[in-house]
């Protein structure tokens, strides 16, 4: 069995977590708050996700909300105190991560959506390389609806995830949509009832950790990533030196001896994890 | 209730238009001809779109076709004069708008498509921050069956809005689909009976006009097409910098006071509009 | 009727090719191997597609694969054979063609993947224009599984396919989806049963052959490739270009005189092919 938020550890301000055969899974725990976030939960999530990355037993990462929200963006309360000019000019100049950061990590990331998730907490949703949602959420990204933008790069995401035309609908209008319109156009991978997305996220993450080498997965999200600002000769030309070092790595011969003799590769940690 | 063509007034060589609650609705209005594009109509579109960005008044616009078409494309008549060599030159050298200039506008377009769009007519479309089609309405690109290419940025913007691969068949082909298959690949968002579609687009728009800041939607759609041509890296670095300025501005206090006081929003036009 | 295997002449390496009606029809023949790909055939495929969009009677190409399989990717022994330098070496360093060279041909390519496809045989589907997918069919990227990276571009083209999140979930994870999966997230244009897959392609592909300038389809697949890597004022300025050139070439006048005779265009081969 995968752990719940029951059996996590406090993990940072507003955040718990708990891992389990390869697979961490960070909580946002302020339920009473909707998973509201604050400047520091946003800050210990950051660096929760860095840890995570560092840690060689981690493979994969999940994460998720405790009740019956995902995230419902900045705190109420955080916002109103940005109208204050110090507390404004800290959120942007003095966060301290580059909030692109999920990118940058070597270990994948599922988001699994129990419920709404809106503003900030749909970026962080955005972030994740793979989205599992619950079918009743609704999500919504609402910026202009509270007179502000796109922001941490939500206006260069989510073109590259959906297309610009549902991008565009998406952001210009903040409006909510359900799962089957997220699921429709791709903003989701998977829609499940609520009770199961957690532990599928889980699974997913699990199969992850047990069957894929962690340097591969490592280069690959580098590649996709890298891939979207440079061209297709380029690219191609990366990959090919790419494929050389692969070629020649333990992995690859591990995974041709566990495939001769009928059992999961043993892949090694990823070095720098 | 929104208004219809009938309501509407002239609004240069085969346009009408109404502005009703925040919205202006424009029509290709050359229904005997199925709104066939000559040269001058296309300018008069163009330079209605911006009367339309810098009318203060107005919020969203909609565009739409008079008739059982949205628009069947350059009129076929004008087609056969670009054999002269004169004309040919003219639509080109002299045409005076950039063709992408709804890219550039600040306020969001609703493409009401109500009927068959094809060329030029669905690249008026695709210039839209949203489409909504008619249900028993087919799209085709059509240049390759002209012996054309694709025209005015068509070829940038698919593969943007569908996919590369999509946008590969639609272009290289020039066949028609249905509406079935514009919504599957997310080239419409949202496929309605022939009679609610201008009403539904209509009802769209008129809830970006009350709900959503006009500076908000202007800095998002620019944010949106920007960053399509930049990295993750300057996209969330510009969006930090806009971000600060948001949460500065009037509308972001407005959109709290709003929420406080249990009431929608009271934002400004835009400044420029 | 269109040519089957069977009456298909060798074409390389594990390859057979058959043209009729412009359409040069491409199978994979190991299928005792699952068409599983050696060095030489990749090398004698990218050989027959260059033959192919050489010669002036090939409008269109289908490729296919023999059997169940569309093709399993590396064969196993050439990939065992890897662990050796020597061999890996010529792999990436002499293998003569760049690995996107499908995006530079003029003729476009249909990939009728008429069974499963993998790794190597998922990257050759991803290079064709449209991908008809049979029903019972499963694709998976497979890389991570094997210790690999996304090799041959597929990091650079399954982002700008089917949108990054899902480019990641199936190069990350390696993981099989079926076909649904595949036309919901648009990585095939359609989904047939497995006997009509090669049928339908080859009907497409007809169809542009009778239909589709061949100048016009050359452009517009530049258009599009090249367009990826440019904003979107350097594409709409290439267009306008382009535009001039093709009103004042013969195809256009071609099909406004077929128009007006009641009959298909008869476009010229384009130069060079």
């Amino acid at each position: 069995m995968s752990p719940s938020v029951l059996e996590a550890e406090p993990a940072g301000c507003g955040l718990r977590a708990a891992t389990r055969a390869g697979v961490r899974t960070i909580w946002f725990d302020r339920p009473d708050r909707r998973n509201a976030m604050t400047l520091d939960m946003f800050r210990d999530y950051y660096a929760a996700l860095l840890a995570a990355d560092a840690d060689p037993q981690v493979r994969a990462i999940v994460v998720t909300g405790a009740g019956d929200w995902f995230c419902a963006g900045a705190d109420p309360e955080a916002l109103r105190a940005l109208l204050d000019e110090r507390d404004r000019d800290r959120l942007v100049n003095e966060f301290g991560f580059e909030p692109h950061l999920p990118m940058t990590l070597g270990t994948p990331i599922v988001a699994a959506v129990n419920g709404g998730a809106a503003g900030l907490g749909l970026v962080h949703a955005l972030y994740a390389d793979v989205r599992f949602l619950a079918a009743q959420a609704r999500l919504a990204a609402a910026f202009s609806r509270l007179g502000l933008i796109a922001e941490y790069g939500s206006a260069w995401l989510l073109p590259r995830l959906v297309g610009v035309g549902n991008a565009l609908d998406l952001l210009v209008s903040g409006r909510k949509i359900d799962a089957a319109e997220a699921l429709r156009i791709g903003l989701v991978q998977r829609v499940l009832p609520r009770d199961e997305v957690l532990t599928e996220a889980q699974a997913y993450a699990a199969d992850l950790a047990a069957h894929c080498s962690p340097a591969s997965m490592a280069v690959i999200r580098r590649q996709i990533w890298s891939g979207l600002e440079t061209g297709a000769a380029e690219a191609t030309a990366d990959a090919a030196r790419l494929m050389a070092a692969s070629l020649a790595g333990a992995d690859f011969g591990e995974a041709l001896a566990g495939q001769a003799e009928g059992r999961a590769p043993r892949f090694a940690a990823r070095a720098g994890a």
